[in-house]
């Protein structure tokens, strides 16, 4: 249960106020879980208001008893309605601001409502902003990337005894979730924006890895009720399915997203070979995504590798293809950078992502490779280590 | 991976057709998950707009290869961007509606000042109607219902063979999860509205339930990570702990919430005693809660019958209470009715909610009962039916 640094913390609050003031934000007031653990290394129903200048103000509806106000780069206040806010700015000679940064981008409307009429000036969006500061991970970030990344190799390594021939992929997925659960997982996985809806990944043998997904990824899995299309369907693993393991881990709030592909006892040739390419684009992105690239260049480099080996149609789906080959991952699934079609922007050092290139092929599966990495000055240096290989038990 | 009758999704789109005319809305163009299961069955990237008169017509960005049209009280048409959606309404003669309803409270203000610049009308807020709805139940509904509860009776009568003294609080849950994600549980609950973090529940034993929840809830656990400050943490489970295990069971889109006490050898006499009258305070509500009763006369009955047995102080949390005792329950967790105070909407015949009747030991633990419940005409039919006394093993 260890707690961030509060150096680490405040840093993270002065860099957020530097972009407020080069803005023209007076403030910022910031409500999403996420964002609440990226300034003051947890969450509670509460409002964490950051003026442009001057110390922050964390204001907790419930539970303030549990946080330790020694250990956040704020004065922590009780908080009972959003209205007081006012009062609390006032008392402190914080002056009400004329341009309010928000989480524009996930409020809802009904609640932006309440908002307005507590803030009368203009109220913008900086969730751009935020998620920009959290693209570029600090060195204890990556650390605790680092402990998730560890978690998840231990668990992939114990998928091999796990796999037995006419197994459910259901049941086969709730092993792999217990033993990620028992090595430390922390349930929770958080996607930003409206109507997310995921569940750890997928695990998705033979057929079930053709399936076309119903949100922006290359697969998505048929789920087993039309209630949740998404994820795990009761497939039993014959010799020769690919069974694609795509997976989300997270320890201590960051997570690291890894994919691989195992067989009882075979795999075809031709999905074999496609892995291997899978592998081969991963390998060139690596040694490719250096500070200055951008995301575009490296989706069009995946693409052009794919198409040289004759799979651009199975490439990131099949039909209704996705045009990205990685995402920016850390206290979300779905962080900046994004390595997708016509991205401009330029990779920094201390960017994390993972990269996934992968084949889909109807009605036999999927194969391919996801690896969570930092951008450093080389290239991609790697967190998740378990090997890149179809493993054939 | 049955699909909803055709005439029971039809049936529903009739009744919210019903309450648009009534409300004034021309149509409503809805996109949450829960609420496109609700009315088409499944979820997809979609959107669905339900003219106030007319066929409604589910618009699929992806993917629309998994959505059978005949299946669906609509029509069923390709969409790759919102700003299409006027020209598909033109095509088929339906008016622009002058006043459009959406889901304002889930809706990002992002995204709703692009529908805004699509519908030059009025948008309304029709999720409360929505949410209206929904909280009666058809026969249909409750058949899910009672399979999502029957699913949890097997995971909960498993919980004894796994109870044994050292035993971890996250290595209890692991396997409680894996038993219910095998027995079908399909990963994801639903709970509406922003910022909802949450996963399946809480395993808590001794301190564990009696650390204060971040969310509006009698008891929320420590978690062991600051990231996620939530659910089950690592107490290694001793004898005369209570172990209280509280989740959120769904096989099919349709959540039971129940909670039970477990404990190895004994419970102290003041925790088994309070137990009881958690149970009869169940009880009594089982009788009360007929149509036509409110939620806060339910709730003052309850707290009136807590503060007779001299535990007020520990009802629903200890400190910082929570002001309810129950909740509807379905497609989310968060549905209505409430059964809190102040509350004045009246119980019908068809609505379904948990009760969970708790009390809060600090430092000690929490002991208390939850069930899912049918509101019927001579009171609540239960749908959980695992035994309500403590378990000792």
């Amino acid at each position: 249960m260890s707690y961030p640094p509060l150096a680490e913390l405040a840093a993270r609050v002065e860099r957020f106020q530097e972009v407020l003031k080069s803005r023209g934000m007076d403030g910022a007031l910031l409500l999403q879980g996420a964002d609440l653990v990226y300034f003051c290394g947890t969450t509670q129903s509460a409002h964490l208001y950051v003026p442009a200048r001057g110390r922050a103000l964390f204001m907790i509806r419930r539970s303030k008893e549990r946080v330790d106000p020694t250990l956040v780069p704020a004065e922590v206040v009780p908080l009972r309605r959003p209205e007081e806010i006012p009062g609390l700015l006032a008392d402190r000679g914080l002056a009400m601001p004329e341009v309010l940064g928000m989480e524009l981008d996930v409020l809802p409307v009904n609640l932006f409502r309440r908002y307005e009429k507590i803030f009368p000036g203009q109220i913008v969006d900086c969730s751009l902003q935020i998620r920009e500061l959290r693209a570029v991970k600090s060195a204890y970030e990556i650390g605790l990337l680092k402990e998730s990344a560890a978690m998840m190799d231990g668990v992939f390594a114990r998928i091999p005894e796990m796999l037995r021939e006419g197994i459910c992929e259901l049941e086969l997925a709730a092993r792999v979730e217990a033993a990620a659960r028992c090595a430390g997982h922390m349930g929770l996985i958080r996607v930003r924006g409206f109507n997310q809806e995921f569940f750890w990944g997928c695990l998705l043998a033979g057929p079930s890895g053709g399936v076309p997904s119903y949100f922006d990824s290359p697969l998505g899995g048929p789920g087993f009720t039309p209630a949740f299309p998404f994820g795990v369907g009761k497939h039993s693993i014959a010799p020769g399915d690919p069974v694609m393991v795509d997976y989300v881990g997270v320890a201590n709030g960051y997570q690291v997203d890894m994919t691989r592909v195992f067989a009882l006892g075979y795999l075809p040739g031709d999905l074999l070979k496609a892995h291997e390419v899978a592998v081969s684009i991963q390998n060139a992105l690596v040694a490719a995504a250096r500070p200055g690239v951008t995301g575009g260049e490296l989706y069009e480099l995946a693409l052009t590798m794919a198409a040289g080996a004759g799979l651009a149609e199975h490439f990131m789906g099949y039909g209704d293809r996705v045009r990205f080959v990685g995402h920016g991952i850390g206290l979300e699934l779905n962080e900046l950078p994004v390595l997708a079609r016509g991205v401009k922007e330029k990779l920094q050092a201390g960017m994390v992502m993972a990269v996934e290139p992968k084949f889909i092929f109807p009605d036999r599966g999927a194969v391919g490779i996801e690896n969570t990495f930092v951008v450093g000055e080389r290239g991609l240096e790697r967190l998740t280590s378990y090997p890149d290989e179809v493993v054939i038990v």
